[in-house]
C-alpha cells in the first residue's frame, strides 16, 4: 500500500475509547487519518455522531457508525458491547478493512486469532474473517508474565485467583463503588452481620453484593457447574492464546473495592525445574513486564501504584517448596489499558506494520 | 475434680478479648468461677488490672496478670502477644493450669497440641506442656471446611489465596484503614498511579502500602526465599492439624480493604475422585461450616454477610474441569471469632469437659 494506514476507532466515545484516544496520541505515528466512529449506547441512543474528540492533538469530529464509515479504512478497532460487533465487525470486514476487536463476540471463534502480541505475534497473520479479538482484561492482567514464563519452562497447569476492579464493569460500577464508600466512610460499618449491605441498600449497582468494605466472589454470567462466565473466559483465552488447548486452568474471580487495576494470585506449574533466579532474570527481560519484587522493601505491586501503567508488574515470586517445577506470582495490570485499549493497539500497530511492508 | 473448672482470660481488655467475653456469655456455661487477667500493653502500660468488665451479665473485676492470678486455676485462655505468652503460659502451666494459648509462640512446638475442635479434637488430650495451641486467623479461615472434605476424600495438595481483613492487624489497622476511607471517600482518586498513596500519605498503619481502594499482596514478617511468615503460617498450621507433615501448601496473602472477616480462594486436590454433589452433602453437614453456594441466586459467602457469626461459610464449590480428584472453594470466616476467640474458646470448653468427666 501507499502511505500509511487509515484507521478507524469504533466505540471512540466509550471509556475504553478514551484511553484509546491517549494511547495512540502517546504511541509512534504509524497511522495516516485516524477516523473516530461513534458507537450506539446499551439504551439505544448514541452512534449519530457530531461530537468532536482531540486525537494526536487534533480535535478530530466523531462520523456515525454505518457502511460508509469504513470507506477507505485499512484497520478497525473496536471498541464497543458484543452484540454491536457481531453486527459490525463482518460489515467491516467485508470491505476489506481488518477488524481488531476487544469484545468477547469472537474471541473464541476458531476462525479468529487471539492475539497478545508479547506471547503469540505470529498468530495475527492469519486471520480468514479478517477479524483478530482482544483477550478479556482477567486474562490479560497475567498473560504477558505467564507467557514470559512459559516460553522458558513450559507451562503445564494454572491456578489462579483474581482481586478485580471495579472499572471492568464499566461507569456504572466506578459510580456504584464510589457512592458505597461515601456511604460507608467515618462509619463504625463492617463490624457486624449485614451492616455494610444494609447501608449500601439499593447502591449495588452491577455487583451482586456490596464492594464497598467488601468482596465479591463472582464476575459475569452463571454458566455450567457453578462456574462464571470469566472464570471460564479466563481459561479458554489463556488456552488460545498460549497454543495449548488442553491446557489444564482453574480460575477462581473475585472482584475487589478498587477503582482500576486487576491483579491475580498466580500458581503456574512447568514441565521444567524452575528457579526464582531464573524465573526474575525472565520477568526483568520480557517486553512488557515489570519485575518488582523486594518485598523486604515493601517492593510488589500493588493496583493503587500500577494503575495508568502499561505493563504487567509481577511480584512475590516464590517456588513452591514442595515443587521444584511451581512458582507463585502476584501480577497487576491496568485493566483499561494493557487489559482493554492498550493491547488492542498494539495488534492494531503490528497489522500496520505488516500492511506498509513493501 | 469437683464442681465446674475455674477459667482465667489472660488478655481479657484486649480486641479478641471482648469477643471471648461476648462468646463466654453465649455459650453453655461449663466454667464456675471465670477470672479476667489483664495483659500487658505493646507499648509497657496495662497489665495492672482495676478494670471492670461485664462476663455472663455480671461485672468482673480485671485483676493483674502475676504468679497469683492462676492460684486455684484449672484453664487458662492467653489472649496476649506471642511474647507475653512465650513469659507467662509456661508460668501458669507449672502451676497445673491448662493454658490454652492463641498466640503463634507454641503452635509449631512438637510438644504443643494445635487444635482445630471440629478436625483433630483428640489432639487436645496429648499436652505434655500443659499448653495447647489455637492455629491463626488465615488458617482457621478455611481449616474447618478443608478439614471436613479431607476425612471423606483425603487431601493432598493446597494452593490458597487469601482476602484478608484489617482487624486482624488490631485496632491500628482497623483505625488506619477508616481514615483512610475517609480520605478517598467523595474523590476521583484510584485511576492515576500513585494518587491513592499520596492522599493516604503516613496513615498507612500496620500496612506496607495504602490498603482503601487498593490490595496488597502482604502479610506478617519477610521469611526466607520471599515467603510471608503469615504465608508458611498457614502451610505449617494446616499441616500439623491434618496430621499430614508433608502435605504440599502453598499460600499467598493478600489484605484487602475489609474491617472483618478473612476470605480464602482454596483449590483442594484429594486421594479420591470428588464430586460437587457429594462435596456439597459433606459441607452441608459438617459442625462449624455453612454451605452457601447458589451463585444464580448470587449466594456466595462475603465478608460483609459472615461478619460477627462463628461458622465458616463456603461456597462457589467447582470440580477442577481437568481433574475429577480437585475442588475449587472460596470461604469466608470472622477471624476474631473463629478466628480467634471462638476456638480458643471451643478449645477450653473440650478440655473443661475432660477435666470434669468423673
Amino acid at each position: 500500500m501507499d502511505g500509511k494506514p487509515t484507521l478507524a476507532v469504533v466505540g471512540a466515545t466509550g471509556d475504553v475509547g478514551s484511553v484509546m484516544l491517549q494511547i495512540l496520541s502517546q504511541h509512534a505515528d504509524v497511522w495516516g487519518e485516524i477516523r473516530l466512529v461513534d458507537a450506539p449506547r446499551a439504551d439505544g441512543g448514541g452512534g449519530t455522531g457530531g461530537d468532536a474528540l482531540s486525537v494526536r492533538g487534533v480535535p478530530t469530529e466523531v462520523v456515525a457508525l454505518r457502511e460508509a464509515a469504513f470507506d477507505g479504512v485499512d484497520v478497525a478497532l473496536f471498541l464497543v458491547p458484543d452484540k454491536v460487533s457481531v453486527q459490525w465487525a463482518p460489515v467491516a470486514a467485508a470491505k476489506g478493512v481488518v477488524v481488531i476487536d476487544r469484545s468477547a463476540a469472537f474471541r473464541l471463534d476458531p476462525d479468529v486469532p487471539l492475539v497478545v502480541p508479547e506471547v503469540n505475534p505470529h498468530a495475527v497473520r492469519a486471520r480468514p474473517r479478517s477479524i483478530v479479538a482482544s483477550p478479556g482484561c482477567a486474562t490479560l492482567a497475567m498473560i504477558v508474565a505467564v507467557g514470559a514464563l512459559h516460553a522458558e519452562f513450559g507451562v503445564c497447569e494454572l491456578v489462579v485467583s483474581s482481586y478485580q476492579a471495579a472499572s471492568a464493569t464499566g461507569r456504572d460500577g466506578v459510580g456504584a463503588l464510589r457512592e458505597q464508600l461515601s456511604l460507608v466512610a467515618g462509619t463504625e460499618l463492617g463490624t457486624r452481620p449485614g451492616d455494610v449491605r444494609r447501608a449500601v441498600g439499593d447502591t449495588t449497582g452491577p455487583f451482586p453484593a456490596p464492594l464497598a468494605l467488601n468482596v465479591v466472589p463472582w464476575a459475569g454470567a452463571l454458566e455450567a457447574d457453578g462456574w462464571s462466565s470469566e472464570e471460564l473466559a479466563i481459561r479458554e483465552e489463556t488456552r488460545k492464546v498460549l497454543g495449548l488447548p488442553r491446557l489444564p486452568v482453574v480460575a477462581t474471580c473475585v472482584q475487589v473495592p478498587v477503582i482500576t487495576a486487576h491483579s491475580m494470585s498466580v500458581h503456574a506449574r512447568f514441565e521444567r525445574e524452575v528457579t526464582v533466579e531464573r524465573a526474575h532474570e525472565i520477568l526483568a527481560t520480557s517486553p512488557g513486564v515489570v519485575l518488582f519484587d523486594n518485598p523486604g522493601a515493601a517492593d510488589f505491586p500493588t493496583p493503587a501504584d500500577v494503575v495508568g501503567t502499561d505493563p504487567t508488574w509481577v511480584g512475590r515470586v516464590r517456588r513452591s517448596p514442595d515443587d521444584p517445577r511451581a512458582l507463585q506470582l502476584f501480577v497487576c495490570g491496568d485493566n483499561l489499558r494493557k487489559g482493554a485499549a492498550l493491547n488492542a493497539a498494539q495488534i492494531a500497530e503490528a497489522v500496520a506494520v505488516e500492511l506498509t511492508k513493501p
